[in-house]
């Protein structure tokens, strides 16, 4: 049963599994004790701080381990924030964060500092000029996350750390998604990653901070990881998060150029299989085992719910907010269709065959849902106004696309149609389609209920 | 060899090893994910909150995971203080609490907050009135621990528990020393925990808040755990902490018994077979399997690294200021002997064997570590001069005791020895020296250098 969810979470690396049982019997102790079960899970812990420093590309001191990823964020956040005080409070990050980042940001803001984001293009990264022309005296940090997590997109990290170092503002790069394929390049200042991503058991996040970068942590004092993570460490997974890093780093390579193949022919063949399908993220520097695709007029959490019914475990919008019904704000920020998405993120050792499943139930799948949807062919009916409105109030993400596509064919060329809808997905997902279709959107406008969108009819 | 320091970190239970090895193949996949490996990995962590819950005696929803018991303390102090702001910003915690209770009192402090802290006995117990006491309208949190981590008294929890709730404040017991040995008694608000204690995993905290507490995380927003720990949850840690909860309750009547029986027999034996000891915590209201002592002209460190060498893995002063040159803030708070500390917590399952092994050693250790310092018998020479003042400035505990003792035969019965000491441990040792030997102690008196310690020999 192919798992294609790798980005949310991978499934334990055999080397990680081998090393946590190995240290469950060595590794229990305080490593802050003088006996001898505690100088054993000292020294575990030493060459385990030093596997990882040697993978991030840092030195040892340099490195602390946390319970996961999101307290890395948030602890090399607000530490680096508070560093740099006396600067300023004014915090730089890209617009497609992870949630743990923005909410970082949430909170720096409520707690009285200025937040920029910087926008994204339509693949979804940021350019270093964007970086450049918000970075001003009073900015204490700058986030930039190495590879996207719903696209995977990667970023201009290098670039980027330059421009921030001319201005003399730390970098903070989360590396989540990518640290598992490479060390992340260029003169960053604070970095983050979370061991489950690269095959690593849950529980235990990465925080590197340079030194000479000014890091003043924000929570009780603690003698624990220099003061920058509290809490009796985790040890046995701190040893499998380590010894499975590097594992998977000496397999990168290949196994990068074989996945980086397979996602090649899902982008290519998802594009053709699938009518009204937008595959979303940068076709070249992009993470080589993730690709993302949009279906017009298909509810994502039912395709997900039939895919799974299929065998295949996938994901939809935004990693953290599945559960919600706003758009992904990743989606949002590239101005791409947020409908019926589906990001597929291939563990390690995907077959072939795998994916070949995959690609073989897809276009099924998205039909039966659209069928169940009433999707069908437009209405081949003559035009019967030149200006049409439909009341799509009430009506969920994909119904208010699916109803203008099936107005759009009764206006003629040039006429309009207006869509009025209270569900705040059809603010991304009508300009979106348009664009699809060719169709020129003319633009929103405010009503006493809802918000009425706008779309002229192409030539 | 025996570990005897399973106050600190016990070793991993077998149920927890099995849970653990178990859940690694099912709870690996994100609990929040709609696919199968999401949903069993949901199934897993709803059935582990509900047998924690149970062992606690809370509603499930009233509890979650943390990354570890110190993230559950630091979380649940700020949180129940941010949630009563506007009552006051007044904590009450007694003076013997766990670092992280006070370091996170320290915060408090620091960000503008007032602290108290209330005595305690020389057993180590706070007493009811002593809370009700200190209870003012502002006060917006009171924390007292289940039982002390240092030197095994139960405290009053209920009765301290009513008198809070007489004053409408909320209550947070730190349960980690107690929690596998049964649930805690009384009304508390708040309860924090860690697997580790009772041979779950590292990695696990819990934090249980009663519902109708006022309560605001303080910390950016996460959806995981109630909003009320972030990160991805370590699921099969999460798994083997609920599971070795339950396990080591099963056994934990019989256990205790068992224990118990052997902790009094080192309380009794200790007191006879090495000179100059002082038994410390009260030998009725204790945890089951923890004792301390002190012995006078001895030093912690070199006697842990004896004993070390023996075959016997003790810890000595406050379980986290271990490394540091200050007596244990415990210790000075009971007003008992600090030098020459050392904490025995026995593990389960741990023999009379084993504990008989250690009492056949530890005299002669004792003896070996004062031969090295220098202790004999005291010189009998005649009395030189009515008061004598030693300078004893530079060295470090225990030298400035066993200076003192020296001394104390060199005057008249009524006459005094001042020593002047510049070691932090004096102000603490030489009373409790007092005590024990029957000597009066007259008073300190500051120096130019150091302080000066004068003692009145008995009649």
């Amino acid at each position: 049963m192919p798992y294609f969810d790798t980005a949310s979470a991978a499934p334990l690396h055999p080397v990680a599994r081998q090393a946590l049982q190995a240290s469950l019997d060595e590794g229990w102790a305080d490593p802050a004790r003088l006996y001898r079960e505690g100088r054993r899970a000292r020294l575990l812990l030493d060459a385990a701080r030093e596997a990882a420093a040697e993978a991030v590309g840092c030195r040892p001191d340099e490195l602390v381990f946390t319970p996961s990823g999101t307290h890395a964020v948030h602890t090399g956040v607000a530490g680096a924030l508070a560093g740099r005080r006396r600067v300023g409070g004014h915090l730089v990050v890209s617009a497609v964060e992870h949630s743990s980042v923005l909410h970082a940001a949430d909170a720096h803001e409520a707690a009285g500092g200025t937040v920029t984001q910087v926008p994204v293009d339509r693949a979804g990264a940021v350019s270093p000029s964007g970086y450049a022309s918000v970075l001003d005296p009073s900015t204490a940090l700058a986030c930039l996350q190495s590879a996207n997590h719903e696209v995977g997109t990667v970023q201009p990290v290098a670039e980027v750390a330059e421009v921030c170092a001319a201005a003399g503002v730390p970098l903070l790069v989360d590396a989540a998604q990518s640290l598992g394929w490479g060390p992340v390049e260029g003169g960053w200042s604070v970095l983050t990653a979370s061991a489950h991503k690269w095959g690593g058991p849950a529980g235990v996040g990465l925080l590197a901070v340079r030194k000479g970068v000014r890091f003043s942590p924000q929570f009780p004092a603690d003698e624990r990881e220099s003061g920058r993570s509290p809490g009796f460490v985790n040890l046995p997974a701190v040893v499998a998060a380590a010894a499975s890093l590097r594992a998977v780093r000496a397999e990168a390579e290949a196994e990068a150029a074989r996945l980086r193949t397979l996602v090649d022919r899902i982008r290519r063949r998802v594009a053709r299989l699938v009518p009204d399908v937008e595959v979303v993220g940068d076709p070249e520097r992009r993470l080589p085992h993730l690709v993302t695709f949009s279906c017009l007029y298909v509810d994502g959490e039912t395709l997900l719910h039939e895919l799974d019914r299929a065998g295949y475990s996938v994901s939809s919008g935004s990693s953290c907010t599945s559960s919600t019904l706003t758009p992904s704000h990743v989606l949002r920020a590239m101005g791409v269709l947020s409908e019926g998405n589906v990001r597929v993120s291939l563990p390690p050792g995907t077959t072939a065959q795998e994916v070949n499943g995959f690609l073989e139930v897809l276009p099924g799948v998205v039909a039966g849902v659209r069928a169940t949807l009433g999707v069908g062919a437009p209405p081949a009916a003559e035009p019967v106004s030149d200006a049409l409105e439909i009341d799509a109030l009430g009506l969920r993400c994909p119904q208010p696309v699916i109803e203008l596509a099936r107005a759009i064919g009764t206006v003629p060329v040039g006429g309009t149609v207006t869509v009025l809808s209270d569900d705040e997905v059809a603010r991304l997902d009508i300009p979106a389609w348009c664009t699809m279709r060719g169709h020129t959107y003319v633009g929103e406008a405010p009503r006493p209920a809802g918000v009425a969108y706008t779309v002229r009819r192409r030539v």
